[in-house]
C-alpha cells in the first residue's frame, strides 16, 4: 500500500471518508437510520458561519495561506447560493450537513477545501452549529414573547375596569377586571424571557477548538473564533464541550414553560368561547368549522396549542433521557439530540407568533362576564373584611358571613338582596353602610395595592408592561 | 339567501367546506399550523380503504344506490392509482388527508362523491384510519420481534457453551454462557411481543358510526363494517369512540419497553466492543469512522439506537399529557396524536429491522470472554455452597468464603489457587475435591434447573426459541 | 485465619452480612442513602410468604431437614405475629426488609434461618416480593374498577333520558344523554381493567431460583414453588429474571392511563360545577371550603385527582429513565423501582375507591342541562341528514344548513325558530315536517345503532355494565 | 341564625373552619385524599416566619395592634418551640400545615390569632412558605455543588500528568489527562450552579398580599414585607401570585440536569471500577457486598444515584403535567406540587453531599489507565497532524493514516511499532522524527490551547476551581 493511492475520490461516498478503516460499506437500512442529513441540513448557514471562522483563525495564526483562505471565502460563497437558490444537492450517503458542504467545498476549490477540517473535528462542529442557530432562534422567540405581552398589556389597557368572575376552583371567587386576568399571562411570558435571556448566555459558549475531545496540536487562537462568531466566551475543558447537551434541555424545559402558559391561556379561551360561559368570541380566522355539523366554529388554534403542550414536554424528556448515564466524550446518541430540539423551537415560535395575533382577535362579552361575576357571592370575602375593620376577629368574621351565605343559598338570593337589617342579623357590628362593600365595583377598587386587582393598578401595570414591550 | 347558492365549490378551498358559517377566511400561518396533511396523508391507503367498507355499508342499509358506490368505488380507485404514481395534488389548503380525498373523489364521481361523508364525520374516520395504519404497523413490528428472537436464538445456539463473565453491578458474578446471556434478550422481546398483541385486541375495535360523536340517524350497521375491515368488534359508545386515544398511548408504552430493551443491549455491545473488554466485535457494516480520529471503528447503530429510547419516551410522555385533562368528545388537540405516534412506529421498526441483521454480525471473541470470566473470583458462591452441601449452615458458608477472598486478594491470587490445604483453613470440611468446584466449567453446568446457565438449559431454550420463531 | 471466627454474630450490622470483605464500614449517610427498609417493609408480608415457600420447596428437594422446615416456619409465624403487632423492630443497619427479616428469623430459630438463603439471592427474593405484592394490588384495583363502573352505570340508567349537549371543542355539538356521556367513562375504565388483567399475566412469572443472576448449583424445584405461590410459570431465563422490571413500568403504564381518564371526568366535573355551566352539584363531602372566602364550595376531589395524574405520569417516566441503558444482570438502581411503583398502586387505589363513591354523590340539576342543549343550534347536523333523506347529497346538506345557521346567528335565533317556510328558502326539499327532526328528543332518538345516544340504547348499555360489575 | 352561634370551636376539626357552608362532613379517605399536613409540615418554620412577617406589616400599617403583634410573636415562639420539641400534635382534621398553627396559635393567644389571617389567604401564604423553603434549598445545593466541584478539582490537580484513553463511542479516541477528565464534571457541575442562581433569582418574589387571588381590601405594605423576609421583590400581579409554580418546575429541571451529571459520572464510576477497566477502586465505605456472592465489592452508591437520575425527570414531568392546561387561579391540583418539588431537593442534596465526599475515595490506578491508552492507536490523530504540518491537506492525511492503522490491525501491532521507514511507506513525509508525536506524553502536551487536555493547562484549570470553590 502506497501513498499513489489516489485520496482524491474519498468523499464521493461518506463512508469513503474513512474507507480505508474498513471492509465493507453500511447497508443502506443503516445508512437511512444514522444519517442526519435530513433534519440537520438546516444548520447550514451556521456550518458555514463557523467554517468562515475557523478558517480565518487558522489563517491568522499561520495554519492556512491566505490564498487557502481566499478560495475557501468563495467556495462558501457559492454554496450559500446553491442552498438559497435550492440547486444544492444533499446527498444521504454524505451521512451529515458537515460532509455534505466540505465535500461540495473540495470539489469547488480542491486542496483549500481538505485543509478547513484541521484542527477541527465533526464533534465540536456540530456543537457549534447548534449553538449558533439556537442563539438565533432565541433572540426570535424573545421578540414573539414582547409581541404577545404588548397584545395582552394593550387589550388589558381596554379592560381596566371590565369586571368579570374571578375564580377559584371553577368557582366564583371574588370579582376581578378582566385586564387584571390578562396581565397574569403577561407576567408570565416576562418570566419566559427571563428563563431564554439566562438560557441564551450558556447557549453561547464556544465549543470549537476541543476538536474531537482533547483539543488539536494546532495553535489554535480560539477567543479569536469566539469574537468572530459573536460567542460570550470559549468553554473551558474540551471533553465537556464535545458532549455538553445541557443548553439544549434547558432550552427545552424554558420552552416547556412556555407552553404550559400558553395551555392555561388555551384553557381559559376555549371555555370562554364555550356558549353557557360565553365571555368572549375568537376572531373567525382563528377557528375551524365541522366536516358533519353545519353550526360549528371551534376555537382550533388555542386547542391545539394546548395539545402541542404535550410535544414539548416529550421533547424535554427525550432529551434527559438521551443524556441520561452517557459516558464522556461524544457518543453516537447525540446526534438524536437535534429533531426535539429543531421541533421545540418551531412550536414555541410557530404558537407564539399565532398568540400574538391572536390576542387582538378576542372579542370581549363584557355583559356576559359581569353577569357571571354577580353569581357566586363573589363579594362576601368583603363582608368579612368589613366585620374585621369593625373590630371582629377574622376568624369569626369568616364564619358569621358563611352562615349569611348559607341563609342566602336557603332563600335562593344574593347577599345584595339582603337587607341591612337582615344581614345584622348574622352579627351586630353590620351596618346600613354595608351594601357599599358588596357592590362588584367596590370590591375592585378596594384591592389597590400593588399587584391588585384595583382598576387603577390594572391601568398602571398595562402600561409599565406597553413600555416594556415598546416597539414589539 | 336561497338554494340556488351553487354549492358545487364547497371543496376548492377547504376554509369553504363550512364557508356559510364564516366570515373571514383563516391566515396563512393558521392554515399551516392546523394543517394535519403533511404528515397525515400517509393515512391514505387506510382512509380509502375505510370509506369504502362505509360506502358499502351505506349501499346494504339503502342510504346509497349501487350506482353512486359504483361511482365511489371507481374514483377512489383512481384516486389509489394517483397516489402510488405521485401524481395526486395535496393541497394544505384542505387541510387533512380526509378532505383532500373527498374533494378528489367529487371532482372524479360528483354527487356520489359527495354522498359519501352520510352518516360519518371526521371523528370517526380520522379514528378508524389510524387503528387501521397502526394494526398493521403492529403486524410488521410483530414480525421483525419474531426475526430479532430468531436471530438472538441462532446465535445463542452456537455459543452454548461459550462462558463469558456474568455480571452484577459491572462486577464479577458467576460464570454464565454467553448463549444464556443472549437468550435474556429474547425473553424481553417474546414479552414485547405479548404485550404488543394485547395491545393490538384494543387497537382493533371500530369507532366508525360514532359520527362526530353521538352516532347518526341513519340506520347504519356497524358490526358489517367491522367485519369488511377486520375489526374484532366495535366501540361500544360514541363519545368515547371518537376520543379514545388509548390505544395509541397503550402503543407507545410498549414501545418504550422495546427500546428499553433495546437500550440494554446496546449498552452491552458497545461495552463489550470497548477495547478494555473486547469481547465481540460488531461487523463494520454497522460501524462508522470518525472525521478526524483515522483508528476510529465507532459502534454507530447501538448508541444511535440507545439514544433512540429517548425520543420514543417523550413521545408516551407527550400523548400523556396531551389525553390528560380533556373533556369529552373531541377535542383539535387529539390531532396531537399522530406525529408522535408515526415516529414510534418509525422507529421500532426500523431499530428491530437493523437489530435482527446486527446480530448476526457479532464476532465472538471467546477467549477474551473466558479470561474476563477467570478474574473475580467468579465461583465464590460455588465454594459456599459446597459446604452448604457438606452441611455448613448458608450464611456460616457465605462468611467463610469472604474470608477466603479476602486472603486472595491480599495475596493477588484466584481461590483456585489455593491448595486444599490451604483453602481447609477456613473450614475443616474443605475437601481434596473442592477444586473442582472452583472451575468455570463446573459452575455453569451446576446450574442446571430451569432458567439456568448450563449449558445443556441453554441449548434447550434456544431450540425453544427457534422453534417458535421458526419462520422468521 | 481460622474457621474459629464466630460468624454467629454477622447479622448484627447489616454490613457485617459480608463484613469479611470490606475494610471499612459506610458512612451513616451512606447508609441512609442506600437503605430501602423504610419503604420495603411493607413487602414483608410477601416476603415471608416467598420464604416459606422456598423452603418447603428445598426440604421437599432434600436440601432442608423437616426440623429445619419446621423451625423456619415458626419463626416466621412469630416474626409475622411481631409485625402485625408493631412490635418488630426495623433496622437501618441491616438495609432491607430481607436482612430484617432473615436476622430476626436466626435470632429466633439459629441455624435452620441461616440455611433458609440456600439457593437464592436477595435479587430474586425481592422480584418474587414486588411481584407478589403487585398481584395483589391489581386484585384489588380490578375490584375497585368494577365498584366504579357500576357506579357509572347506575346513575347512567337513571338518567338514560336525560337530555345535555354534547360537545365537541366545548362548542354545543349535538344533543346526548347524561347516561350515554357517564358511559363513555364506562368504557374506558372497562379498558383500564383489561389492560390491568393482561399486565397480570406478565406479573404473575415467578423470578426465585434465578438466585443471584445465574440459578444456583442446588437441584431446586422451580416450578412446584410456583404452583405454592400462585404463579402462572417460571421465568425462563435467570439473567432477564433477576433484571427485568418490565411489569413494574407495564403497570405505571395502565396506572397512567386510568389517571387520564379520571382527569378527564375529573375535568368535566369541575366544569359541571361552576356556576355558570351548573350542569351538577357534587355532595358535600367531596369538597371544600376557603379560608378566606366565606361562600366557597370547591370540587376538591376531583381537582386533587386531575393533579395527581401528574405524579403517576411522573412515576412511569421514572422508571423508563431507571432501566435504560442498564447492562445485565442486577444493578443497585433497581432499587429505585419500588417507590414509584408503590406510589402509583396506592394514588390509584385511593383515587378510585373515592370516586366510586362520588359518582353516587353526583347531584344532576337535568333542568340547566336541558337549557343548555338548546344554545348553539345542536340539531343542525339532523337537519342536514333531513336533506339527505330527501335525496340532496350529504356535501350539499351540510352548506344548505350552514347559510340556514348563519341567518339564524344574525337574526339571534334558532332553527326551530324559523318557520317551515322560512326554512325552505333555504331548500325547497324541507317540507312541512321538518321541525319534529329540529327537537332534542328526536334527535337522541334517531341515533339508535349500537354506540348511538338514544335512550334505548343507553339503557342497553347500563344494563350491560350493570351485569358485568354485578357483585361489586 | 343568630350572630350568638359561638364561631369559638371552629378549628376543633379542620372541616368546622367552613362549617356553616357545609351540610356533611368529609369522610375519612377523603380526609387522607386531600390533606397535605403529613408532606407541608416540613415548612413550619417558613410558615411562622412568613406570619410573622405579615403580622409585623399588619401592625406597621393598623391593622393590627401592638398588643396583637406581642401576643402572635409570644405564641409563634412557643408553637416552634414545640415543633423543635417534637411535642407540637400535627391533625389529619386540619388538612394542612396552616391551619395546623393556626389553631394551635388561637389555643395559644385567642383572638389576636384569629385575627392573623386579616388581608391574606392559604394560597397566596403556600406560596409564600415554598418560596422561603426552596430559597434555602437552592442556598444548600449551592454550597454542596461548591464542595463537589472543590472534590474534583483537588483530584484533578494531582492528576494533571496522569495519562489515561480519552474515549468517544467508548473507542479509545485520544490520550488525555485523568485531571482533565475530572474536570469536564467540574464544568458541569459549575453550570448547574449558574442555572440554580438564575432559579433563585425568580423564586426570591413575594406572592404574599395576592390573598385569595385578587388582593385584599386592606392597606397592606407588601414591600415592607418582602425586605422583612429578604425577597428581591413583589409579584405584580396577584392572580399569578397564586397560581405561578414556574419556580418549582424550574427547579426541578435544573435538579435534573444535576442529576443527569451526576449518572454521566457514576455510569464512568461503574465502569472504570469494572475489572476488565479497572481503572478506579471506590473506598470501601461506598461499596456494599451480596448476600449471596462472598466476593462483591459493588458501586451501590454511584448506581443508586444513577437510578435516581429517573425519579428527578419523573418529578419534573409530573409537575408539567400539574400545570397544563390548568384555568387561573389557584386550583386544588396545585397541592401536588410539594412532594415531588420536596423528594427532588432533597434527592440532589443526598446525593451531592455523599459525591463530594466520594470523589476523595477514587483510589487511581494510574498504570491500567496508561496501559489502556496505548491500546486503540490513540495517536493516530498526531500522526495526521504532523502530515498536515508538512504541507498535506487534513484529508488526505486522514486517509493515509486510517490505511496504516489497517496495515497495524492486520499485523496486530501499533502505529509507534512500524519503523519511520514502514511509516514513510504509507506517505513520503514522514520523517525520521516522526516516532515523537506518536507517544502519549507528547500527545497530550500538544493540546495546549484554552481548554485542552495539555498537563499545564489542566493545572491550571483545576487551580481556577480550587479557587472559586475556596472554602468549600
Amino acid at each position: 500500500m502506497s501513498q499513489s493511492t489516489p485520496p482524491s475520490n474519498q468523499f464521493d461516498k461518506k463512508a469513503q471518508a474513512w474507507s480505508a478503516r474498513f471492509s465493507e460499506p453500511v447497508s443502506d437500512l443503516v445508512k437511512r437510520y444514522t444519517a442526519s442529513v435530513d433534519f440537520d441540513k438546516r444548520l447550514a448557514r451556521f456550518d458555514i458561519e463557523g467554517s468562515l471562522a475557523h478558517a480565518e483563525m487558522l489563517q491568522s495564526v499561520g495554519v492556512l495561506s491566505a490564498d487557502d483562505l481566499a478560495a475557501i471565502r468563495d467556495g462558501m460563497q457559492t454554496i450559500l447560493a446553491e442552498i438559497d437558490a435550492g440547486s444544492f444537492e444533499w446527498l444521504l450517503d454524505l451521512e451529515d450537513v458537515h460532509l455534505n458542504i466540505e465535500k461540495r467545498l473540495v470539489e469547488l476549490v480542491g486542496d483549500a477545501g481538505k485543509r478547513l477540517h484541521t484542527g477541527r473535528s465533526r464533534n465540536d462542529q456540530v456543537a457549534t452549529d447548534v449553538r449558533l442557530w439556537l442563539r438565533a432562534e432565541i433572540d426570535i422567540i424573545l421578540g414573539l414573547l414582547r409581541e404577545l405581552r404588548h397584545a395582552l398589556a394593550t387589550l388589558a389597557k381596554t379592560h381596566a375596569t371590565t369586571i368579570m368572575p374571578g375564580f377559584t376552583h371553577l368557582q366564583v371567587a371574588q370579582p376581578v377586571t378582566f385586564g387584571h386576568h390578562l396581565l397574569a399571562y403577561a407576567e408570565m411570558f416576562a418570566r419566559d424571557a427571563e428563563r431564554l435571556a439566562d438560557c441564551r448566555r450558556r447557549v453561547n459558549r464556544l465549543p470549537l477548538g476541543a476538536a474531537a475531545l482533547a483539543g488539536t496540536s494546532f495553535p489554535i487562537d480560539r477567543e479569536r473564533v469566539a469574537r468572530t462568531l459573536g460567542f460570550d466566551g470559549v468553554a473551558q475543558n474540551s471533553l465537556d464541550a464535545v458532549s455538553d447537551r445541557d443548553f439544549a434541555i434547558e432550552f427545552c424545559a424554558a420552552g416547556a414553560l412556555v407552553m404550559v402558559h400558553v395551555s392555561r391561556l388555551s384553557e381559559e379561551l376555549v371555555l370562554w368561547m364555550s356558549p353557557r360561559v360565553g365571555f368572549i368570541d375568537l376572531a373567525d380566522r382563528f377557528c375551524t368549522g365541522s366536516s358533519i355539523m353545519p353550526q360549528k366554529k371551534n376555537p382550533d388554534v388555542p386547542e391545539l396549542a394546548r395539545g402541542k403542550t404535550g410535544r414539548v414536554n416529550g421533547h424535554l424528556m427525550a432529551l434527559l433521557t438521551l443524556m441520561k448515564g452517557q459516558p464522556l466524550a461524544y457518543n453516537k446518541d447525540n446526534q438524536e439530540d437535534k429533531e426535539g430540539l429543531f421541533d421545540t423551537a418551531d412550536t414555541v415560535r410557530d404558537t407564539l407568533r399565532i398568540f400574538a395575533d391572536m390576542v387582538g382577535g378576542i372579542h370581549v362579552k363584557a355583559e356576559a362576564m359581569r353577569e357571571a361575576a354577580l353569581q357566586g357571592f363573589a363579594t362576601a370575602t368583603d363582608l368579612a373584611d368589613y366585620l374585621v375593620k369593625k373590630g371582629v376577629p377574622f376568624r369569626d368574621a369568616h364564619e358569621v358571613v358563611a352562615h349569611a351565605v348559607r341563609e342566602c343559598v336557603e332563600r335562593g338570593c344574593d347577599l345584595a338582596d339582603l337587607t341591612a337589617e337582615e344581614l345584622r342579623g348574622f352579627h351586630a357590628q353590620i351596618g346600613d353602610d354595608v351594601h357599599s362593600v358588596l357592590t362588584l365595583e367596590g370590591s375592585v377598587a378596594a384591592r389597590a395595592h400593588v399587584g391588585g386587582t384595583a382598576p387603577a393598578r390594572v391601568r398602571e401595570q398595562a402600561e409599565r408592561v406597553l413600555a416594556e414591550t415598546a416597539g414589539a
